[in-house]
């Protein structure tokens, strides 16, 4: 067995610390261990005591009758660090360090965190600074959390990975209120080993776990957390996280409290997207989204039926399904006549959507015979009950109903609970149900259920892996710095990306040459690695012949030499591209999670609104396609009002470029932009106006 | 007394149809009144009982002793009509009518509402199918809503006004189970007479009431709504208001539902802001921003301290503050000094933001220490704590720190219960602090007390009348119908807005006097009541000069006479005016609303992505500048990378001179639109380009 396999499901173990008080914090592993049912050897070590309620208590490790499979560490942390030498000296695998003070105390509490790390050898830890790890599949409770004083822990198949202990308490005792039940639960709090990724990857092959919500502060290896997320895409086991970090408070906060770095918090969004994670926008729907995708239950479409008997809270759901894309349509012909024979009496509103039974739906057998034609219909793809006040009186009216009604379908049935009625919530729950006490979970659940639908779960087509264009040793023949627009668009157009004509010329008779072997009009600027911002040193002429570029040259050396402080001895001749639209597209690396390109639509009004799409790389040809479409002034590009359509298959051909010379680069390639990129009608391709590149 | 005071307040009360069985809804409001403590004198009527729990039973309304004050009305629709023409008869001011089947229901329920309305004369009416009215201050509940089965509902300062019973309901059973009272609640539910507008105006002066909660699902009449919610303004009396119809779902079930109409989502916002109605965003919103603001306490900035003994939980506070646009800046040095001399050990984290007392913060004096100093800190506005899990086992433990610590203080302070916690929950609500069990609601509600506090109680200064360019005579003498661009600039221009110079010509010669007139190069345009897109036939020619327009009218002649099977006669000669920016500038009249500004950039990115902003009349100069500043590309025209400043104060007047001309026309103006109005630099003006107006 493994290491993580033993902390969930250990033969023996031992509870260093232990105390015989049930009621202080050391106390309680045992007694939550016992009332949960766990079935192993229990050893507790404190010399204090020669038995703790019945059970053998040991004066120390070395006294222990075996190798325990795992220990919980219940010592305040210096202490905790030579029971872990300890624990490690005599073979034990794994262990779980409750104390504080370690790296979120302070500079004195990382030296404390390195000299655990340096105490375990090779033995693993879960911790320091966490609240345990919980198994409610086998009811194996490794932890202090208050919350499992709770007597009714319901196992389920959400499990819940989290960077903070009391967030974890926080979503036990929330789910135990509302009947959801979970399958394993772990804080990895300070990771000083084991963090998140290490869990998911364990989880995903959990049988008992079907879904896995995770509370992420920041991540401190984002390669091993993008596999073991794909492990679960494969495995058809949606992840959904809520991440702090969202502001800069937030991330500063989550920063000192783990000390992980936070990464540009939009750029996690795509990561995210891009591993098919579904991210949680409120705090409740981490526990909501979750949930409801532990139904499995598919959304295959957009169209809701609000089965309801009272008006108000109908028309609540039916406006925040309204506000997140969804359709509530009229029940077709042949619906509304299944529910007109239900004869319920002429207040029910059955011919429209809220379908309203009134007093009606009180009736049990009228509300499941309803339910059950809304789900037979072929005009839904989704029901949403409302519990009225009658939840409060009759908490298990509507549990029946769904639970009678929808085992024929394995359409989404959700229930919205309208008045305070904690009873009908937890019946609801329990029996197979999914209700919610917010009408924004109702639709950002069905959001999650058609994500989930959508292929989301799918591993998307990766990109052929290129052949380059590039030999490694030309790689490392690159210079190191910064790389002005002459070298920039050599490189990228070594790569395919379809560059302006263009010569350095020393003065300017050989200016007068390559603009009359040019033709037309011609472009002339400055040619120095120093100077970045060209234009602000009258470093850029447009619009020049053959006749009149010579003056220019002239003219050009003594503006940029004023401005600049620099004499210029070089120069680019360049043919005049008009026309088109501009585009930029740009690599950089984000510090956690890597390489990344951002596309952005040129034009002052669509860089003043930041009209960019990012992606983390690899990408393929359909994410570069998506990317582009993504653009909010995209139409621009798509023939808007009668205007040529631009060269979109050109674009994606060079974003694709631009991520494999970022892909057969590799480190060296520290930042790139083309600045403009300009794109022509179709058939006509792009054109990179401009280039800078960071090599390292 | 007035009729609505009679309502929440009578001194005898008929309950009409009144059952002797509490179990049904026709037995529950006699059963009601009695539970909750009605004082006054109660008139059951039904043939059926002599006396129904001690209490008299009348066999009809002509029998009863005495004209009640008000009555509730119990029976189905038909024999309602027929009570309420018994009552109006025998002289009772105030009747509620609990009955469905009326608008609500269909064609024959509208007929049935025509009914009820020509039934009662002149006695006022609540509803039809509402679920009553609620006056907890003083103990009287004309109501059968199952909510009052509670037994303890908590008196308090929220006035609820709600379109929907269930609603009504729903919010009543979540704020006894959080511990938040109310003073008076009512549902108007179907507005045959009494509407939410008649409850705002009579609420504002209840001294019990604080806030005001609306829910809405529409507005039958806007005039009387904004007289009422100006009177709250004026009185300082905050309204929250959670308003469905935000998607078109939602506004065709609202529609559905009351038979109000739905206005123009967007507009609604605009309406409430200028009415200084904090909008709710979600429903849990029309709970806790009223709740927050009932505290009245003042948030005079942006800074917000968050103390809690838990990290995760106050890292999603920060991370949920500074996504909302708050501060949440590490202590002073003097106010971490004072921290550190609570002496509470060194895992506290006590110069960091969220200020984390760990362990300590489980003792109850250091808990009240840190919060007072935190209130009494130079470096904070706010502050917000978080009740860890303790506060399962020790409910009280937060409710005390926070009611011993705030008194001095008039600061916000807001608890934030991080685990399933109910009883700490209801504790500190219940003992005059403000606890959320959502992070997100805490921002929110910062945000409501923020606004409250910035002086949107404050009623902004109106426009002057405008002595009128324009005389009755004038405008009765306008033509109704399309006015095309030389009359719509002509009255325009009246107004003060600049137009271009242009002359009307009816042939080649007159054009080219025209064009030699103005000097330079000129437009060309077809000038035709019926023809409102001119450059779709080939109506519009720009650049010609004196020399080139005679054969561009005989051009022109010919393209629009084939293009849009007109033959023009009459043509505008107009200066060409280069450069600048485009705005478009419009008016219309919102069918609900009333009439409206709208304010766009122009250009197609701005136009792709709607960036306008909007006004409902009237408007002064500094909602004026507003709305050009709420422009998300409004930096193009304020100096953007160093291109000159546009003439921003031409713009302000041009739109003030445009919503003075829709004061002056009244209900004569329809619509009109300047599109588009060219801004030249500061100091340069405006000129209106091309107008269209619709006169009734």
């Amino acid at each position: 067995m493994d290491s993580i396999s033993l902390l969930f499901n250990p033969g023996s173990v031992a509870v260093i610390g232990a105390s015989g008080d049930p009621s202080k914090t050391a106390g309680r592993p045992i007694a939550f261990l016992r009332k949960h049912g766990f079935k192993g050897r229990l050893y507790p070590v404190n010399p204090r005591y020669e038995d703790i309620a019945g059970t053998t208590c040991y004066p120390s490790i070395a006294d222990l009758p075996e190798v325990p499979d795992t220990a919980i560490i219940l010592l305040g942390p210096d202490r905790a660090n030579q029971a872990v030498a300890e624990l490690a000296a005599r073979g034990t695998r794994a262990a779980i360090v409750l104390a504080g003070g370690y790296s979120e105390a302070g500079e004195s509490g990382v030296v404390r965190q390195q000299a655990l790390q340096d105490a375990r050898g090779s033995m693993r830890i879960l911790g320091p600074n966490t609240i345990g790890l919980i198994n409610l599949t086998e009811g194996i409770t490794l932890s202090a959390s208050g919350a499992l004083d709770q007597d009714s822990l319901q196992a389920g198949n959400i499990a819940v990975i989290s960077q903070s202990g009391g967030i974890l308490g926080s979503i036990l005792s929330r789910g135990a209120a509302a009947g959801i039940g979970f399958s394993k639960l772990v804080a990895t709090s300070n990771e000083v080993d084991l963090d998140v990724a290490d869990f998911v990857e364990h989880l995903v092959d959990d049988e008992a776990t079907q879904v896995i919500a995770l509370y992420l502060e920041g991540l401190r290896d984002t390669d091993k957390f993008s596999r073991a997320a794909l492990k679960a895409r494969a495995a058809g086991k949606p992840i959904v996280v809520f991440k702090v970090g969202r502001s800069e408070a937030g991330a500063r906060s989550a920063a000192s409290h783990t000390g992980a770095l936070a990464g540009a918090d939009a750029l996690y969004d795509v990561y995210f997207r891009q591993l098919g994670i579904i991210r949680a926008q409120s705090f409740a729907d981490l526990l909501d989204l979750p949930f409801a995708l532990a139904s499995r239950r598919k959304m295959a479409g957009k169209r809701v039926a609000i089965l309801t008997s009272t008006g108000g809270a109908g028309t609540l759901i039916a406006d925040a399904l309204g506000t997140n894309g969804f359709d509530t349509p009229a029940p077709g012909e042949f619906t509304a006549a299944r529910l007109r024979d239900l004869d319920i009496g002429d207040q029910a509103v059955l011919d429209r959507n809220p379908i309203d039974l009134t007093l009606a739906g009180l009736q049990p057998q009228i509300m499941q015979q309803a339910m059950r034609i809304l789900l037979e219909s072929d005009d839904y793809d989704a029901v949403v009950s409302v519990v009225g006040s009658s939840g409060v009186a009759r908490p298990t009216l509507m549990a029946d109903a769904i639970r009678e009604s929808q085992r024929e379908s394995a359409k989404p049935v959700l229930a919205y609970v309208s008045p305070h009625a904690p009873e009908a919530l937890l019946r609801i729950n329990s029996n197979g149900g999914v209700a919610f006490t917010a009408p924004e979970s109702c639709a950002s659940a069905l959001l999650a259920l058609q994500a989930a639908c959508d292929g989301a779960g799918q591993p998307q087509e990766r990109p052929a892996v290129a052949q380059s264009p590039i030999s490694s040793d030309d790689i490392r023949a690159l210079p190191n710095g910064t790389l002005n627009e002459l070298q920039s668009k050599a490189l990228y157009a070594r790569f395919g990306v379809p560059v302006t004509r263009e010569l350095a010329v020393d003065n300017a008779q050989q200016a007068v040459a390559a603009a009359r072997d040019f033709g037309g009009r011609v472009v002339l600027k400055v040619l120095a690695n120093e100077i970045t911002h060209k234009t602000e040193v009258g470093g850029v002429a447009l619009g020049l012949t053959e006749h009149t570029i010579a003056g220019a040259v002239d003219q050009m050396r003594l503006t940029v030499s004023a401005r600049a402080g620099i004499v210029p001895d070089r120069f680019l001749v360049q043919e005049m591209v008009d026309g088109g639209h501009e585009l930029i597209l740009g690599f950089h690396r984000d510090p956690q999670l890597g390489p990344a390109i951002l596309l952005g639509m040129g034009g002052v009004a669509a860089e003043l609104i930041r009209d960019t799409s990012m992606r983390l790389l690899p990408i393929n040809r359909s994410q570069a396609t998506e990317m582009l479409q993504e653009l909010k002034t995209f139409a621009l590009l798509d023939g808007y009002r009668g205007a040529p359509k631009a060269d979109i298959d050109a674009v994606v051909d060079c974003i694709v470029s631009f991520a494999e010379m970022a892909a057969v680069l590799g480190p060296k390639l520290q930042e790139a932009e083309i600045n403009p990129l300009r794109v022509f009608e179709a058939g006509k391709g792009v054109r990179a106006i401009d280039g800078l590149t960071i090599l390292d």
